[in-house]
Order: C-alpha cells, then structure tokens, then sequence
C-alpha cells in the first residue's frame, strides 16, 4: 500500500503525500475491504483519526514526523480505550502529570489496535499540574520502534486479545508506568487542555466515517460474492439466482449496502461546525451505526446463500462474517451512536450517569 | 398549489411551466407530505409520470393541452392497472383497435387514481390492426371535463374503492366500451407501437421516485411530530426524550429517513441508458422499495411513541399510518421491485410465469 | 354472545357462569379474533380483568351483581388511565375521599374502553381518609344504565376518542366530581388499600393475556385470508401461491402467529406467585409484548399480499390493520412490557423517574 | 456423557438404554448446548436421526449394533449430502449397485459431521439393480473403526473441511469407491426402497428438533451470560443492567429464545402422520427454523452487549456467535424449511425445478 501511494494520501503535499479528501479516502477504503478488511482498516488509520488529527493540530515537526512513519507504511495506533472507560472515554484514568517541561504519563490502555507493531502512538491521557490538580485532556505523540531501537522506558506493550476476526493486527494492552515525554509530544489542539479533548474527539471521529465504509465494504464484498454463486452454483437443476425468494434477500442486500455508501459519502464530504476540518459529527455517528448495523446483517444473509459452503474457509464469506462483526462495536458502539444521534435530533444533552438528568439533562428549552 | 406554481414545475417554460429537475421536484414533495400526502401524491401526478411522458413523447399539440389542463389544477391519471394485471402489466386486456385514422377502446381500468376527477388521462392499451393483429401497446390521451361539458361518449367512471387512506382523492373503476378516439390522441414514443410500451413504462416508472418521496415524506413528517411529542410530553416526571429506549427508537427511524432520502435524490439526478429523459430505472425501484418499506416502518414507530394518542385523531400519526401503506403497494409493489432490482444485480431476465425460466431465464452468460 | 354462553363464561357456575378456565377463555378468544377483533375484545372484558378482579376479590354481593350484568351482555369498563398517568398508573390524580361510610369520587379517566355504553365500572382511584391522607389505591365498583334509570350524580361521560381502529366500541373520557359511593362499592383485595393496587393490576394485567390472544387471533386470521388469496389469485398466469418469495413470507407468519400462540396458552395455565388466581405476570407479559408486535407484522404482511385489494375494504385486511394496531399500545405498551420483563430477568426494580436509580433502581445483589 | 448416561438415551431399554423421550432429549440438549454446542451436537446425534432411524427400521442385529457403539461412545455420522446435491437431496449421485446379496457402493459425499471419527455410518445411496436400474433410495450401516481394525475397503476419508465454528468435530468428505457391504447392512423401512427415502428422510428429520433445540440452548446461554454482565458491568457509574435500550434488548431476547423453546418442544411430544414415531415434520421444520434464525440474532445481540470484550475470547460470547450460525443452514437450510412449510400452509407441492410447477405444482384444489 505504500507503493500504491494509499499510505497517508490525505496528509498535504508539502508533507509528501497528496492531500486526498475524507471522500477520495473512502473511495479507496471500500473498495480495499471488498477484499482484505484489514487493509482497508490499516488504510482508515493511515489516513484518518491520528493523522487527521496531527495535521490539523500538530506543529511542524510533529507532522513532518508523522508523515515521514505513515508514509514509510506505518499505522499509527490511538490510544483511548480503558479497561473501566469503553463507552465511557471521559472515564479515563490513564494521567500526565507535568514535571518541569515534562509530563510523566501512567495508566493503562487496551484494545489498542496495532499495540506493539504500530510505531507512532497518540495517546490521551488526564493532564495533571505539578500539584496534582487536572487540567483537562491531553494527547501526547510517542514513538515506539524496536526495530530502530526506539523504546521509551516505562512504555510496555502487554498481552495481545485474541479477538474472532480481523485476527492480522493485534489488539494490545499498553501500559504506561511512568513513562516521561517533553512538551514537544503534546499535541495541542486551539482552546488547551480544557477544550482539547473535544477537538481531539473530533478528529478521531472522523475515523468513523472510516471504520463504517470498512463495514460497508465488507458488505459490499460480500454482496459481490454472493450474486458470483448465485449464477454458479446450482441445485435443482438451475442456478440459485433463478429462485425468487433469494432474488428478495439480494434485493434488500444491495439496497442496503448502497444506502450505507450513500450516508457515509455525504458524511465524508460534511464537515462540522465552526470551520472544522473534519466530518460533522452527527452525520458521522449516524452512517456509521447505520452502515455497521447493515454490514452485519448483509454478510449474514450473503453466508446463508452459500450454505454450508459459507460456513467453511474455501470462501471468504466465514472470514468477512468475522471481521465485519466488530464495526458495531469498535469506534463507537452502535448504541452509544444512536444515543448521540438522538440527542441531536431532540436537542438535549444525554447524560449516562444515574442521576444526570436530574442536572445536565434538562431540555433546552426549559 | 396552482397559485404557489407547484402544478406543473416540470413542464418546459415555452408551454408555461418552469422547467424544475426531477430533484427539484422531489424536494418538493418531500416538504408537502410532510404534512399532506395527498398534496404530495397530487404534486406528483402534476409533474412526473404522464406529464413526463408526454412533455417526452408527445406532440406539440398534446404538450399544450397537457401544460394548460396541469398548470390550471388539473392532475393526470394514468391508466394502467385492470382486474387481472396487477402487478403483471403486461397481461393488459383493454384494446385499442384501429378502425381508419381512429381507435376504438374497449376494457376495464381499475384502482384509477383521480377517476372520476381528473381530466387529462393517460390510457395503456393494447392496439390491435383491423385486422385483430396485435402491434404492441399505445397510449392514448382522453380528456374527460363534465364541467366542461366535455365526456367522451363510451367513457364510463365505475364505482370508486374505498380505501383505508389517501382519502382524499378516488381510486375508481373506468370503462372503455367502444370509445372512440382520433389518431392526434396517440401518444407516440420512438420506436412504434413495438417498443412504446417500455418508453411508457419508463416514463411512468419515473414516477417511482415521486412515489417513494412521498412516502419517506409522511415518515420525516412523523418522526418531525415523534420529536416534538418526545420533548413535549412527560412520564414519570419527565418528558419522554429522556428515555433511552425511545432516543436509540428515534435514531433509527432518523437513519432509515434519511438513508431514504439520499437514495431517492441519487435516482432523482440520475437518468436511465440511451438518452433517457428519465431516472435511471434500477435506481428508481431500489430507492422507492426501499424507501416505502422504511416509511411504513418509522411511522409505525413514530405512532407507537405517542402511545393512545397516536391511534386517535387528535394527532395525525393515524392518517400518516393509513396513508403511507399505500406505498408498498401503488406504483410497483416492493415486491415485484425487488425482482426487478435482483435481475439488474444478477444480469438475468426474472420471467414470472411458470415455465419461463426454462426458455427466456436464463443467465446471460449462458 | 349471550346466546352462545361467551359472556361471563368464567364466572363460578355459582353465579351462573361455567367457570371456564383462563386457557379455555383465550381458545374462544383466538378463535373470535379471527373474525371480529370488537367481539373479541368484548369478550376478554367480559371474562377478564375486572371481572376477574371482582370474582376474586368481591363480597357475595358484588360477585352476583357483575355475574348478573355480564350474563345479560355488559362489558365491563376498566377505569384506570389519566390524561397525565399512561404508563405511569402509579401518577393517578383520581381521587376517592372518604367521608363517614361514604366516598366522594373526583377526577377524570380517559381512553376508557365501553365509556357510554358499559355498565358496570371499575374505578381506581386515590384513597384518602376524612383528613385527606392518602391510604393507598383502591378500586370502586360503579353501575351506569342510563336505560333502566341508573345515572350517578356526579359521573358524566365524555366525548369520545375517534380511533383508527376497534370503531365498534367508544373510546371516552370518564369525569368524576363529586360523585358519592358507599362502603359495599369497594373492591377490597385482602392486604387493603396499601397493598391493594398491586393486587388490583395483577387481575387487571390477567386481560394482557386476552389482549394479546386478541392480536395473535387477528393475525391467525390475516393468515387465513392470505393462504386463501394466495391460492385464488393469479398473476403471470399461475396462482400466487407458487411465488417462493411470498412462500417464505407466508412461513414466517405462520411461525410467528404459532410462537405467539403458545407463549399465551402457556401464560394461561401459569399462575403468579402466592397462590394468585391470576397468570403469572412476568408470563403474561413477555407474551403480550411478543404477541402483539408480532400481530402487527404480520397484518402488514398479510395486506401486502393481497396488493392495492388488501388496501380497500372489500376484503378485511385494512381493518385487521387498523385494529390490530393498538394491541402494542392498551394494556401495557409494548414498551412497559419490555422494561418489566428485563426487571425480571435482571432482577433489578426498573424506577422510571430521574433519580429512581439512584435511590431504588441498586442491583438486588448490591 | 457415557458415564452421565447422556449417550444412547433414546435407546429401548432392551438394547441397554433408557427409552428417553424425544421432550427428555431436548430437555437435556439445551441444558448442555448452554455450556458447549459441540457436546449437544454429539447428544443430538447419539440420540435422534439415525438412532432413531435403526431403532425404528432396524433388524434386531443391527439395533443391537447401533446400541452397542453408542452407549459406549460414539456418535454416528449420517451421510445424505453431496458436492451436488445440497438442498437438493433427491439429486444424490452415490449408487449402491446390487451384486448377488451384496451391494457396491460407489460415490462421495461431504460436510458429513464426524466424518473420520464417527464409527458407525449410515450412508444414503440411490440403490441399482444388477442390471442398473433404479430401485428407489436405501440406507445402508457401515462400521469403520481404524482402532478396532474395523476398515472397510473401498471406504476413504477425505479431506476435512475448516469451518468457522463448531471446530471441536470434523466435518469430512467419504469417499465410496467399490465399498462392497452385505444385505444385512440394509436399513429397510416398510415400504421398500422405493418409498424408503420418505421413511428415512423422516428418521433424520427428526433431527431438525434437536438441531433446532441445539441453536435454542446456545442462545439461552448467550442470554444467561448476557445477564450476568448486565448486572457486573459498569459503565459512567453504574451497571449496564441500568440501561433502557439494553433492557429492551434483553426482553426481546428473552421472548425469542422462549417462543422457539416452546415450538421445540411442541414438534418433540407431536408425532407424524400415519403412526408415526418421529415428530411431525412440519412442526420440525417450523420449529428448527424459527429457532435457529432467532438464535443467531439473539447471540449477536448478547455479544454486542459485551462490547470488545464479547469480540475477544477471554468471553465464550465470539465462540457461541460462530457456532450458532451453522443451525440455519445445516440439517435443512431456514430456506428450504420455509418452502416445506408454506407448502404446508397452502396445501401445495413445491418443485424447486424450472417447469416444476408447471407439471407437479398444481394446487391440491385443481
């Protein structure tokens, strides 16, 4: 994928790469996953999330040095995800204390996709000051690359999750026992630590704009496959794409899979309030909860067409059904999409706590 | 709607109209059946399927007729359905024999949307020589204005069905025993008789698009007053958009809306192969199979959320829910949509009758 | 229904009845459904609920008098729901303040099924002493008869709701003011007021299973209707019945309506806990909830089959459509349902309001 | 399981087993298919389709056989499908020729669960005479067990398929190449090879209970688990088991697993026509389809609630989701079994071959 220029292609020309848009990238990105759901993910990460993230807020090195490990065929890992904080980021227990100009990082992240090949790694952590007191979220740019001998002490890569699919890139433990970074690895959004994290969430969530046009690529993929065996494989005497009920399903297939494609584009191309440089949020969490949900029910019914065929790994049906299952959940839970998607639609904030309504949840117009 | 220039939007300026896009006109549509369907289906009617196939096909003296009748209130009805094609429209029994430079008609049309009220029709027949010899199947333009004085003799209204919605414009029944008509009232597509009926066809189908925005109309009108009524009314002390049951509710209905919408302005732009003045056909049924079976589906939930109060008549939840049924079923039912849809996909011919695959079924790459 | 013993079939032979069983009442139930959804519904009124109510928490009095009213064909009306308390029937504002023996009724009661032409009545209303305390939820046993010269002072019926649906019987609003009852009219279930109201919805949630043997019944029948047509009509030359597609949509109604009917059976031989005379409640529920939103599918698929026929009213599927609607509403909203049911399996209380989880809503185990 | 007496339960008491009942069998296939779809598998198996075919049909020898193996352990392999021949059975290939009282069997089948470790077989074969014609379909045991010696000639195991789940029994392909068997390996039904298929299509349709059974018990353990880690999981400060729209997952869960117990269970106590002894097939095949679509959407929805964690195999969720989602396609596709019902429903034939309808198809009625 370096070769074929789709590592990095939305970082800016004056950075070595060309610039691409959040469409042209989602363009490439299904049709990657027709084929090969891990590409098209390592694709997502190479051009999404952090490294959208870094370009529109890192200083000159820091995006000189981004681009130089993305487009040398580097997938960078973010680091947000904690044991006790899934769904729940702003639970995040993982802290940066400055010391000096420095900050000395500790917590433990997981499910971290690419911990232990990734090199670049951005990692969010609770920004304390000298004396303890918060002072909001912060992302800190930290390279690890063994290979070049690069190995922050204190930054240890722990054990890999066996996951059901997407099994060729790990999913990681990363733990951070005191590892000490400079100022320089702080990626700084406009509005300091305060505002920070919402700038930050914004430019990862631009990735989900990504991750649905995986799912809707495997889907898409799958849907592929199954109108080939439809018109292959016969029983009964003629192919199966003569009998009507299964023309229904594939009907509805493609309906849905295009429908997908068609939000996920238009969310692509949106960008979100006051001068954003990324996708609007709220188009985003609509099409991918949208997109993963579809994607799994499409994978679903292109395996059943091919029988026990689909359940066996001479076709790719098995593999897809696997890998596409995690889009409903990774990035953004379809359920934590459809609260923020409502409350969009109802204008009101949606606290999770117990009593959160009782303070935060009130209407708008009460 | 003749004052605000909505009639006829379509119709080319030289005959009076403003020569409005098919998008233009869906974006219409839209807004009316957000709170009247029935506006919406007359807007429809006003703009797409005969108008467009006569502002296509027609002569300069049909174009005229047709703009003056439209753009003075009139809604065309297109005839099509009889007793025993439904779905199969081909199996059309009504005749149009030639008898010198006139054609006599004789049939039944049934569920005749605006029979009894509109003036301008659209008549499908099958045109036979004098011979008895079959040519293929014409349309016919037949005015019918008693107000006017103007009823063709021969031309029967039967008695109008009643129908769960959209009550308010009749389905009826029309009679064609020995009509006369003159040869300026053959509407006459390029390639005769022979292949008339497929541009027909198409320009009705074009219609679809019309249809199926009507339908995803009434359901953003229902998920418009399922917001509302979430933030207005309280349970347990608080209003039901605090329910996180009803927020994940919400937000699928929203994606199911607008994943609708996006398809149907996608076929709205598009146009059919070879010049086509028309959406592309594929596109059009997708869209509108999908986008009805949504519509129903959101608007069901949307009366859910009101609980009582939407079964009542109080609020319009239960006349949307009558109404938006409907669109399953006119205009192609979502059925013999998915056929067509699964045949594009699979690039085989999907013949209905019994021993049809066994001679005209088979896969194009056999 | 009279003549053929429907009505108070489970009242003790003692009073006149046959003591039908809850399974014998829901076989007669489906089986009535089928054909009218009204008379079906009478007939769960007439047999559950509050007369189940009074046949197991009434004076020898009160049992003869129902026994004697529904044996001569009235419905009983269940007078629960407030303009401000539908699902919350815990939020009730209907008061009944007691004044030497007497207690004065005040409040309005609305969606009252049979309000105007039920006789006898059943009212919860707010306990309060002389001193206006409040003493729990009790349950007053009223009789209107305008026709033998029965009117309370104090009791007027509303205007009626205009319904989609169910037009056979009125859906009114009840207002109580100043209206007098005696002692001898409370409905006493043994724990008094206190406990009462728990007591009083088990027999009332005892109709749940009738509501939704009423819906699964309206479905069996849109089944029947649809294996009827699918046989007689004919499109493409051969009868519908040969379409695959409509083939397995036929199946999945099928299982669907029979999964419904045996969960209901089931809940009718099941009794709740302490020797309760009523079906168990967390049984009666799951089934209502399944039963009726399953109802409501398969209606919609039944009327797609018969196309623009099913969508007139010469066949009974637009009003089965229209009918089967509100069985997800009355009688505990699908929603309700489902959030009871998961408190079971949970074993958690599900506090509705802001705070309640906080408070009421900790794990059983915590 | 031996040791358990779980093994050959189904078995007469004569032969060393108990006479379980179908219903008993089912009982405990759900039980264990909770903890392992590959143990319940094994049950089924041990218990119902060709057990229940040697003991129904079987000479007094070979139920002493069959018994024998079982009880003490192993878990017969019945060989029905062919590369060609999937849904399609009456399009079997593999022949058993007779010669003299012997017969040759010549052909290959696939996808046969335990092919290789199974030790008795029960193999289906289209059944010639000396001279080549066709006598109907016959069963035919045979015994290959490598340990014991037990290696018939002409009898290969072939290559194993990798399948996505239900890894712990291979699923092989066998290769009959000349394998000669005696006359006393004949499993003869009344009726003679001609109307033998029927009888053992009937045996091993049987099956579908249990099968259907299996999908049902691992959705309820996905349930099960799914309600533990609703009350231990906690998110923004408290438990999962908090939230409204995982409450009504829940429920709906619940409500689907317990209408397909409920259908189980009714095909397993009903019997066929005719004197049947094994369940009725339509209620088998209604049942075992209901059951196995709904459990596949109840395992995906437990595994969502576990988030990344139900994606990873520290939780048996990953594993449940890839076994369960066999139990629609093997044992009879959820497509096939739709079109055996419908076909039920209407009182109609279903061919599935192009002119099919066009001989046998007629309705019953014509």
């Amino acid at each position: 994928m370096v070769e074929a220029g789709l590592m990095g292609m939305t970082i800016p020309e004056r950075y070595g790469g060309q610039g691409a848009s959040w469409l042209e990238t989602v363009l490439v990105v299904e049709e990657i996953a027709r084929a090969c759901t891990l590409s098209a993910r390592i694709l997502v990460e190479a051009n999404m999330g952090a490294v959208g993230a870094v370009m529109a807020y890192g200083t000159e090195p820091q995006r000189e040095m981004v681009a130089r490990q993305v487009l040398a065929g580097d997938k960078p890992a973010i680091c947000i995800t904690e044991p006790e904080a899934g769904s729940a980021a702003s639970q995040m227990t993982t802290t940066a204390r400055r010391t000096g100009s420095d900050y000395v990082l500790n917590g433990r992240k997981h499910w971290i996709t690419g911990g232990g090949v990734s090199r670049v790694h951005l990692v969010l952590a609770r920004v304390l000051d000298a004396a303890g007191n918060e002072e909001g979220i912060g992302g800190f740019l930290v390279v690890r690359d063994p290979e070049a001998g690069v190995v922050p002490e204190g930054f240890t890569v722990g054990p890999r999750e066996r996951t059901m699919g997407l099994c060729g890139m790990p999913e990681a433990e990363l733990v951070f026992d005191g590892m000490v970074v400079g100022e320089n690895c702080v990626l700084q959004p406009p509005g300091g630590f305060r505002r920070g994290f919402a700038a930050l969430m914004n430019a990862y969530n631009s990735q989900r704009v990504g991750a649905g046009t995986i799912a809707m690529g495997v889907a898409a993929g799958a849907l592929d496959h199954a109108r080939r065996y439809l018109r292959e494989r016969r029983q009964f005497g003629r192919p199966l794409a003569e009998f009507q009920g299964l023309q229904w399903m594939l009907a509805d297939m493609d309906a849905g899979v295009h429908a997908s494609r068609l939000m996920l584009r238009e969310a692509a191309v949106s960008r979100g309030p006051d001068g954003s440089a990324f996708p609007d949020p709220m188009m985003a969490a609509r099409a991918k909860m949208f997109a993963s949900e579809t994607a799994v029910r499409v994978v679903n019914d292109a395996l059943q067409m091919f029988g026990a065929r689909g359940y066996g790994n001479k076709e790719p049906l098995e593999r897809m059904y696997r890998d596409v299952r995690m889009f409903t959940i990774a990035g953004g839970t379809a359920q934590i999409l459809k609260t923020q998607v409502a409350g969009g639609l109802l204008g009101i904030k949606t606290p999770q706590t117990r009593g959160g309504y009782g303070v935060a949840g009130r209407l708008a117009a009460e």
